[in-house]
């Protein structure tokens, strides 16, 4: 039973490193690929289309899980696994958290992709410095007028919590 | 001259504010919104559109870094700058790094998302953690199998960098 989901596992990865090879030589963009497995099934596959599409946050995980929300009609993807040809940078693997992703299954990690020219390991340097010591400019302003839009979210009846 | 761009920063921090109320209100989402400017002028607008489109990824800086780099035909977006309704969650803040962004206004930040029942502070905790003390349950496989697509992405003459 064991050896069956380390196959299964295999499997799942061996897709998601077919996927960055297909498309990165389709020039979709970068080579990285990922899935979105419930219950044993492939839900949703993805690419990188970075440069394809001109959208800086079309990295592989991100466009399964859009894919998979998409798919099962549901924000929360609590009871799925996300298998990704590579360990997610910082945007994909918050964005599995807000996702409710509770498994990540990874083959290089972020210092082979730095190696390989991507910033990964630059910008989870970055997130976990003081705000002030970042790269970024970072500046408060008119927290106190920004603030009345979350008193307002309190008082909605109507919402729906994510 | 000073005080001429502290009062266009208002009024692009003012929209960002607008954004988040007015599609709360409208059901899109959480009360998050985000606009994207460039040379004094806004070229894209964001809100959070979470629960309305299935989609944990849209975010409202999110939303409107992929219609700048859809408006502009650019994945990078070097050239603007941000400005949210709140700091940044880690997904957010590292897909501005990824466009290449290098300034972000912002309005409440992450402990008062946090108090208003958002989970930005946790998962900035979880992604400055050691892989092995996250909650997320983080497994590496296939390594060489995956490494050997970064070795053909070296080798791809034709590809385009980001």
């Amino acid at each position: 039973m064991k050896e069956g989901k380390t196959e299964q596992c295999q499997f799942f990865m061996q897709r998601a490193i077919e996927l960055a090879e297909t498309h990165m030589m389709a020039m979709d963009g970068g080579p990285f690929g990922a899935v979105i497995v419930r219950d044993g099934k492939i839900v949703a596959e993805g690419w990188n289309k970075v440069t394809s599409s001109n959208d800086p946050t079309a990295h592989a995980e991100i466009v399964a899980i859009r894919r998979a929300g998409r798919t099962l009609k549901n924000f929360d993807l609590s009871d799925c696994e996300l298998f990704s040809s590579c360990e997610p940078c910082p945007m994909c693997l918050a964005a599995a958290y807000w996702a409710g992703i509770r498994k990540i299954t990874y083959g290089t990690d972020r210092n082979d992709a730095e190696a390989h020219g991507f910033n990964d390991a630059f910008i989870y340097q970055e997130l976990c410095k003081d705000i002030s010591r970042r790269q970024m400019v970072m500046i408060q302003l008119m927290r106190s007028e920004a603030l009345a839009g979350f008193k307002r979210w309190d008082q909605f009846e109507e919402k729906t919590r994510y």
